[in-house]
């Protein structure tokens, strides 16, 4: 890519614009739109003005926020037309929603009413809503149509249509009838009627519905369209694969960055300030190093044990960490599990007496490995012994914790993430402190 | 859905068999093999047998290994033939490729020699690769077709396609020249030529391109199909976006759980048994708990410093868990960023000097939030101040390493996911111990 840049910036400098216009025009709009993010912002509208208007807008939806805001401040009233004329509905909405008021009215003033209209629609959905996901050109055909009406209609209004893959059968009350891809009109018979050959299909989703549930619609029944409709069954637009991709990846890395204790944001890596970086990470550590604070008070507590038996002290780190991993494992595996839908709330005892037995085996393996090397570093056989059964407790303890807190918080209709490795750490240290100590007391006759 | 799995069960009962078609016909496959999947097996092949047969071998290709390999067993020669002819043959590779021997064997046998040759086709790629993803049913047009020629040419061999939506045009040799949507063919004079009207898109995939690659193509450039060609650029298949969706699921579910330790498989929660949930998680905690006693050595080294201020041993847990905590949200900021290419490999001097700059944000806040607890608790301003030092030293080292060790990762080709939370605490543990005696040492005058 280094390599391509350096051409534009040569052919730049030597003003070659027909043939850097042949050069960009060869290329996919998403590379172009990779390139742009990585010039300087000042070559930007030079080589956007060069591109032919249906590879612009497509380029332009592309593009991150800030660089599209760059390019609407130095456009004319009619380039704006052209390029929002020329936009996605659901995409010009994206870009809409991210500009800042003044840029939102020059651009709402330029676009022809049809599209602000449906620009508008889709601005009034909740924003993680199916309703602000959704594109409202799409394809409909009336059930009472033959093939070759739904054929002619289709060539009529299909320059405006994200998608021709599907098409959908409504009433004349815009009710949602059915669906009928492609596919089928284009296997059957000119005369035959669409409501004898559309797919009664039930798999749509609702405008409030959340855009994880779209996602997950999508992945579940491998559509390239789904139909998004209102309270009375109204189709009022439609979610691509690719827009539910999008929200899959990014619901995942919220996950992925919940587990680490890491709070939620939208903006990528470096284009976060380091502020805004330090505050996104600062407020779970702050809960969690005031909680650890709890586990110090009880090792203050146990302090005749480690003066008598300073030994014990060094197996701390060893205990904790083993205990932290096993309830991380549990918690990852049924978080993840649950937001693939693989583990259900209603399997809890099943998921608990699963762990149980999983934690009976590691703990009885981990537990004797530790044996073995305590008695062969210090040929101390309590020590060996205290040491290994503070490890099948805690083990045990660990892995039941971390299966059961993810659960509880989806119970209580709060993301299962939050309870991920973090906060089961800090929660399992306590309690292998707590375990390790009693059974040393016992042991060892100190206090 | 326990109540239509209820509903069923009734009607089973009954023999109500017509009823239970038409119950079973009005619902999608993908809900249907959902169905299945609760229910126990022997009631199985009943219900299938009611399926129509499109609707039968799509609903197979939904369902689990372990129900498909049932029922293939009580199946006859002529239902084998008939479901894996209706499937499509990406599916039915899927299928073969699970099954025991002796069941290849059978099916094979049965399907007819188009499909066979297909099936043998995908499956002598390697499991990771383009090519072992791909679907051989694909509708390839020639450039001197006109428009008219290549629709005629579309209905005819629309049936067997998986897709419709894009058309690839390809020369005698099955070079791949380029392609051509639905839309654009609908959208076109039908005397127009395909070679005039077609994209030339430079965007495909190698067979033995790793399927990861192949999904982050299709997210990349919203594709419903990529086309999938050999050295020599002849195109030799398709993959479909649902396909790169499960490829996108499965790779992340990988990393989320390599991330927590656990090794990879393939197999869902349950399905696993308890000794290989205890194998794949026991294998890494081996390693952590044996590391983890090198920082036990550590701190036996300074049993003369928490002999004389035993108070020191109870900030071992907050220190550690602090340390852990701030080196797993950077290794998990630039595991995720590498993974949807937000951060790139060259980018390691910038991402050091960010996270070096964030952490001397959180350190200072934490260290002074640290300071004034201990003041108001101990009133001790010399533990304090050695806390407060070890804090800011702990955070600034933890998140260096963190953000260091996956990008070193993925320098030396490995997975950058096995630097997450486990190892890079186990490490940072250690570097925390020593840090905070050295600096309690100094202040303290111990030893």
């Amino acid at each position: 890519m280094q390599e391509t840049i350096e051409k534009i910036e040569a052919m730049l400098v030597l003003k070659q614009y027909s043939n850097l216009r042949a050069f960009l025009c060869e290329m996919n709009e998403a590379d172009i739109a990779q390139i742009f993010a990585e010039m300087s912002d000042e070559k930007i509208p030079i080589l956007f003005r060069l591109l032919p208007k249906d590879v612009a807008a497509e380029t332009f939806s592309m593009m991150d926020t800030d660089q599209q805001g760059l390019l609407i401040k130095g456009f004319s009233d009619s380039e704006i037309k052209e390029v929002f004329d020329e936009l996605y509905v659901d995409d010009a909405a994206d870009i809409v929603e991210e500009m800042p008021a003044n840029v939102v009215k020059r651009i709402l003033k330029n676009t022809d009413p049809k599209t602000r209209r449906m620009i508008n629609e889709i601005l009034k959905y909740p924003e993680d809503s199916a309703g602000s996901l959704m594109n409202t050109e799409y394809i409909s055909l009336r059930p009472n149509m033959t093939v070759e009406e739904a054929i002619k209609r289709i060539r009529r209004v299909i320059s405006d249509a994200e998608t021709v893959y599907t098409c959908f059968v409504t009433k004349d009350d815009r009710k949602l009838l059915g669906l009928i891809s492609i596919k089928t009109l284009l296997l059957s018979n000119k005369d035959e009627r669409i409501k004898d050959i559309m797919d009664n299909t039930d798999v749509y989703v609702h405008t409030h519905d959340d855009k994880e549930d779209v996602a997950k619609a999508v992945n579940k029944y491998d559509l390239v369209t789904i139909p998004v409709v209102d309270d009375e069954m109204r189709l009022v637009g439609i979610v691509t694969f690719d827009d539910a991709i999008d929200v899959m990846q990014e619901e995942t890395t919220e996950d992925i960055e919940m587990m680490a204790a890491i709070a939620p944001h939208e903006e990528s890596y470096f284009k976060m300030s380091d502020i805004h970086h330090a505050r996104n990470r600062i407020i779970w550590l702050l809960v969690l190093m005031l909680s650890a604070a709890i586990t110090g008070h009880i090792i203050a507590n146990y302090e005749a044990a480690f003066a008598t038996e300073a030994i014990l002290v060094s197996f701390i780190p060893m205990l904790m960490g083993t205990g932290g991993n096993c309830g991380s494992q549990s918690a990852t595996l049924i978080i993840r599990g649950m937001s693939v839908d693989d583990i259900k709330l209603r399997d809890f005892f099943k998921v608990l007496w699963k762990e149980l037995r999983v934690s009976a085996l590691m703990s009885a393996v981990l537990g004797a490995v530790n044996a073995i090397r305590i008695i062969i570093q210090y040929h101390d056989y309590t020590l060996a012994l205290v040491v290994s059964l503070s490890i099948i407790g805690t083990v045990v303890m660990s892995q039941l914790i971390g299966c059961m807190l993810p659960m509880l918080a989806k119970r209580l209709k709060m993301d299962p993430a939050v309870m991920a490795a973090p906060l089961i750490t800090t929660i399992v240290d306590a309690g292998s402190i707590i375990i390790y100590f009693s059974i040393a007391t016992k042991f060892f006759n100190i206090g």
